[in-house]
C-alpha cells in the first residue's frame, strides 16, 4: 500500500482526488489538509465522501511524510514551498499550474510574474500519461494539466502525432466548459442566477492552458477560446486546423485509431447513427476517458477534431491518479474504472 | 406622467421595477440609487436595460422628491428611514418585508427582533391586489408582497374565499423556488456548481412568508415547506388541504373561475390534453399571472391547489406596479402586458 | 461467478443494470436483449459503456438459461411471459410493477387491468432489501421497486419502524423527480424545450407508486404528490406525517441513526453548517445510498422527513444489483460502492 | 390596421410570431393555422397566450385573404404553394429556407433538390434588415433568415461592410445554439434525459445556413461550426477571422459602433467590468436584440467577432415582424420593445 497525502483538499480537484484516493485498491490516503476548512470533516465539504471516509482536514503546516504527495492548491502557492514539500515525500504530483511549463520565460510570459522556484521546472514530468507516459513511470516529480490544454491536446495529438497537418496554417481550438472548472471559490459571475444558462466567450485569445499546448505539442500558432456553458463537468475541445495536401479521411482514420490504441483511456467516437456519434463530455462525468473524434472536408483540408472530457478527471484528479499509477507500477487504470453514466 | 424613484435598484426586485417603470407609459423614472454601485450605469448591473435607459445608480441620500418612492432595499433597512422617506414623497411602496404584517408582535415574532416603526404599520395595506384591491385604490402606504406568500395566498385565495375549506384541518403548502429568490449576492450554496442540479428542501416550517399566509387569509394552522430547484425564475405552491364535507370538484371550478374572472392576472388552468396542462411557473417568465389549478380527492375531501408565479413578478415587483397602477387610478395591468414566452 | 441476462436492456434500468453488472466482480453479464435495437452494440445505446464491453443486443425470444435473470420491459409484459423466463434461470429479478404488489386485487385497483399471472404474486419478494433483507438472502424470485414508493417508503421507514406516527392522522408525500423516471422513450411532454427549466406537478395523487407505500409501510391514508423538476436523475421525497404525543426530536434521531447502522446505504443527513445539510439526489447521481433528514415541529408534532435517491440506482436498478448480491450471498454492497461526485 | 394570417402556427417560430402579432398595436392577427392541432385553441398549444387571444387553429386549405400573409411552415412546403399563397395577399414573409438564396443552383447544392419555384427567388428580398432595409421597404415578398445565419452574418457585418477583413484568409464561425432552434417536433436526441447537459457539436461543417452567409457578405471561404448547448433559445455565433495589416482595434471600434448607431436592434458590448462584459444570449430571450462584442490580437490580426441573438426572435420571428414594420411603413421597433429579463 502506498501512503498518501493531499496539500489542499477542499477545492474541486482536491475533492475529487480525495475521493478517487480513499477507494483506490492500492492507496491508503492518511491525511488531507484545508486551512479554511480545518477541523472539518472531509464530507462536510464533499458529501459525496459520507460513509467513504472519517478523515478530517488538518493543518496544512502538519503536513507528515508520506509515499506521495500531492499538492492540490490555489496557482502559485506551491512554487513557494516546494522544497519543504520534497522534504515529506520521495514523489510529488502538484496539479496546480505552477510546474507544467518547462521554461521559466515562458511562466514568466503566460503568468504575469517571475517563477520563484525556477530550477524546479525542469525536475517536473507534464502530467499527461498520452504524451509522457515513458517518462512518468520513472518520475518523481510531476505536473497536473490544465483542464482546457488537456483536451486541447488530446483534440491534437492524432494529427500531430502523424504529421498530418500543414503546420504553417492556425490552428484555432473553440473549447466550451462548465462552471466547475473555476474551483470551489464563487465570484459575482458564478451566482447562479447569472451563471445559468449562459453562453459566455470569457476568453477570446490568451487563455493560459494554450502555453502548454504550445509546449507539448510544439505548435508555434495555435490559440484558444473559451467559452462558459451551463454545465458543471466538462470540457470539449472543437480544433480547427488544415492537413497537408492529400490527407484524407482514411489517413485520420489511422491516426486517431492508433491513439487511441496505445491509450487506455481514448476512445474514437464517430458513429453513423444514434444519438451519441460524436465525443461529449456529458456522458463523461467521473469518468477519466477522453473521447476523440473527427471531421474531414477533403475539399480544402480543414479538419475539425474533438475532445470531450471531464475536466475534474481526466483534466485533473483522474489524471493526476493516472500518473501515479504508472509513477508506482500499478496498472495504468486502476482506481480510474468508473465509466460514467447515461443518461445524466 | 407619474414621477418615480427606486431606492436600492441594483438587485434583482430593484431590476425587474426598473424594467417595468422604465417601459411603462405613465412613469416617469427619474432616479435609481444604489450605494454600492454609485456611479455606473444601470444596464451594466442589469444588461437586459442597454439601450433602455441611460440612468446611473446615484447615492440613496440624495434621493429625490417624487410622486411615488419604491423602496426595494434588504430586509430591515426600510423601517429605519421610513418617515425620512415619507417626507419625499406622498404615496410608498416598500417592495421589503419590513411593512408587511400588521402587528408589531407579529413582527418581532417571525423577524426575531422588535420593529422600529410599529406605528407605520398599521398604514400600510398589504399589497396584493387580489386580496385588496379597494383599499389599494385609496392607499399611500403599501407593502410587498412575500414570493412564495404570494403563489401560497393565490394557491388558497379561491378555497378560503368561498369558504370552502374545513379549517379544522392543517393547511401544508409545499413551495418550490428558483435561485433568484434568494436575492442578487451569493453566497457558497448559490455558487452555480453548488447550486445546479438541486432539489434542496431548505426549510421544512417556519418560513417568514408563513406570516404573511396567516396574516392575510386568516387560515390558523398553514405551515409552508420551502424547496430549491434548478431554475431561475419561479415559485410554484402545491398546496394541501381538506374541504368541507359534501364538496365537489364542480364547487371548486366555480369558486377558481370566480376569481380568475375578478382579476385580470389570474388564469385557471386545468387542461385534460397538451403538455400544459397544470400551472407552472417556466412559462411565466417575465409575465405577472398567477396560474392557479386544482384537484380533489372527493373520497376524502384532500384538496391540492396549485399556484404558480415568476417570484421577480407577481411574486415582487410586477404586483408592486400593480398596486401603483391601483394607487393612481391607472389601468390596473398597464405596463404589465407581456405575456412570457413558450418556449422558454 | 454467475451467469447474469438482462431481458430489455435498452431501456434506462436495463442500462443501468448493464452498467453494474459489467462491472460487478462476481457476474458475468452474458446476454442482454433488446427488440428496438436488436443487433446493435450496447454501447450505441449506452454511451458509457464504450470500451467496458462488446456485447450487442439479442432477440429476446433467444434469451439463453442463466442463473440469474433481470427483467427490465416495460410495465405488462413479463406478466405475460413470466412462466416462459422461469425456465431461463433459477432466479429471477423483475424490475417492472408486474410483481411488486402481492394481492390481485390491488393490483387490478391500480393498474386499471386483472393480473395475468396472478398466482405468481405470492412467489416474489419485494425487493427492498432494508424491509424484507432477511426473506431476500433466499429469494427465488424478487420484484424491483417503484422509485418514488421507494424515496417515500425511506423517508417514513424509521418512524413507522419505531412506531412514532399517529396513525390516525394522514400522510402527504410531496416527490419532485427528474426526466429519467419517465423512461427513454420520449413523448411532447420530454422534449427538451418543453420538459426544461419545469416545476410541473403532473399526479395530484392517486400515483401508482403509492400502492407500494401502503402495501409495503402498512399506512391506510398515504398519498404521494407528483412534481417534475429540471434535472434527469434525481426522487427527493419530503413526507408529511404526525407524530405521536410526546415524541421528541431526540427519539427521532435515535429512530432514523438505527435504520441507519442496519442498513449499508442509508445515511442520516442532517447538518448545522455548510453546503449540503440535508439530503439531496443531486450527489447522488449513480450512488446506491438513501440519504434521509428530518425535522419536527414538537409545537404541535409535525414531523417533515426526507428521502433523497437516484432514481435509476436505489430507486430501481442499484436496489436490483443489492437484492441480487443477497439472494447469492455476496457482499450486499459489491459492485455499488460508488459514492457520487461533487460537484455534479 | 393590417390584416395578417399566419399559416402554420403550431411550431416555435409560428407561435413566437404569434405571440408578437396579437400584441402588435397595426396589426390585426386574423387566422392561424395548423393541421395537426386544428380546432385547438391557440393557447394550448402556446400557453403563454392563454388570455391573450381566442384564436383557434384552422385549417391551412381555409386560409384568407389579408394584408400580408405569414408561412411558418416546415422546409419545403412554402415553395410548393406559393402561387397559390400569393393570391391571398400581397405581400408575403416565408420564414422558411425555402425563398432565402437568390439562386436555383445554390438552392439545389445546399438543399439537395431542385427549387420547385425557381422563378420566385428573384421576387424575394432576403429579410435581415441590417443588410436590406432600403429593399424591404418596398418589398411585396420577404424571406425569412436562418437563425445561425443571423447571428454570423451580424457577427461579421461590421468588419465585412468596413472593408477590414482579409478576405484570402478563411473565416470560422463557431455557433453554439439552443434546443429551441431544432423546431418544436421532438426525436430522440432531444428527450429531455439525452438533451440536458450536452455540449454537442452536432455539424463540423456544410450547415444550410453556411449559404446565407456566404451569399449575404459575400465571402467565398467561410464554414459554420455547430455546437448544441444546454440553453432553449440562443445562437451565439464565435466568428474567428483575420482583418487587413495594420488595421487595429480602433479601426473596429470604429466600425461596429457604427453598425450600431444605424440599426435600432444592434448594440456593442465590450465592457471592461461587472459580469455581462461580453454578448449572451442568455439576457436577450424574447428580445430582438443582437449584441455584438469583438477582440483583436493586434501581433497577428487574429480578431474574435461575437453575435449574440434569441434564435425565435432576431433569428427569426422578431426579424419578420421588424420586416413587416418596413414593408408597412411602421415604426422599426413597433411591437419588438421588450427588452429581455435579468436575471433568467
Amino acid at each position: 500500500m502506498v501512503c498518501a497525502v493531499i496539500i489542499g483538499a477542499s477545492g474541486y480537484t482536491g475533492g475529487e482526488l480525495a475521493r478517487l484516493l480513499v477507494a483506490h485498491p492500492q492507496v491508503e490516503l492518511v491525511q488531507v489538509t484545508s486551512r479554511s476548512h480545518l477541523g472539518e470533516y472531509v464530507y462536510q465539504v464533499h458529501p459525496n465522501l459520507r460513509k467513504q471516509t472519517t478523515l478530517k482536514f488538518s493543518d496544512p503546516d502538519q503536513a507528515e511524510a508520506c509515499d506521495v504527495l500531492f499538492l492540490a492548491l490555489p496557482h502559485g502557492e506551491a512554487q513557494q514551498k516546494i522544497d519543504q514539500y520534497a522534504r515529506l515525500a520521495p514523489k510529488i504530483i502538484d496539479l496546480s499550474a505552477d510546474f507544467r511549463l518547462r521554461k521559466p520565460q515562458d511562466y514568466e510570459r503566460w503568468y504575469g510574474a517571475p517563477h520563484q522556484a525556477p530550477s524546479w521546472l525542469g525536475q517536473f514530468v507534464y502530467g499527461l500519461p498520452e504524451l509522457h507516459r515513458h517518462e512518468l513511470r520513472r518520475a518523481s516529480y510531476v505536473s497536473g494539466v490544465g483542464c482546457n490544454a488537456t483536451s486541447s491536446n488530446l483534440a491534437l495529438l492524432p494529427l500531430v502525432k502523424a504529421g498530418l497537418l500543414d503546420t504553417t496554417r492556425p490552428v484555432i481550438v473553440e473549447v466550451k466548459v462548465g462552471s466547475s472548472e473555476g474551483g470551489a471559490e464563487g465570484n459575482p459571475g458564478t451566482h447562479h442566477p447569472e451563471r445559468s444558462h449562459v453562453i459566455r466567450t470569457f476568453s477570446s485569445f490568451g487563455h493560459r492552458h494554450t502555453a502548454e499546448v504550445i509546449q507539448e505539442l510544439g505548435l508555434a500558432d495555435v490559440s484558444l477560446t473559451m467559452t462558459s456553458v451551463d454545465l458543471v463537468r466538462g470540457s470539449l475541445a472543437t480544433a480547427h486546423a488544415v492537413v497537408r495536401p492529400g490527407i484524407t479521411s482514411k489517413d485520420l482514420w489511422k491516426a486517431y485509431r492508433s491513439v487511441a490504441a496505445e491509450n487506455p483511456f481514448i476512445r474514437v467516437v464517430k458513429e453513423q447513427r444514434g444519438v451519441y456519434r460524436v465525443p461529449e463530455p456529458k456522458i463523461l462525468a467521473g469518468s477519466n476517458y477522453a473521447d476523440l473524434g473527427f471531421d474531414l472536408d477533403e475539399t480544402n483540408g480543414h479538419v475539425v477534431s474533438i475532445c470531450a472530457i471531464d475536466n475534474l478527471m481526466k483534466g485533473a484528479s483522474g489524471s493526476a491518479v493516472q500518473c501515479m499509477n504508472l509513477m508506482f507500477g500499478f496498472e495504468e487504470t486502476l482506481g480510474l474504472e468508473f465509466p460514467g453514466l447515461h443518461p445524466i
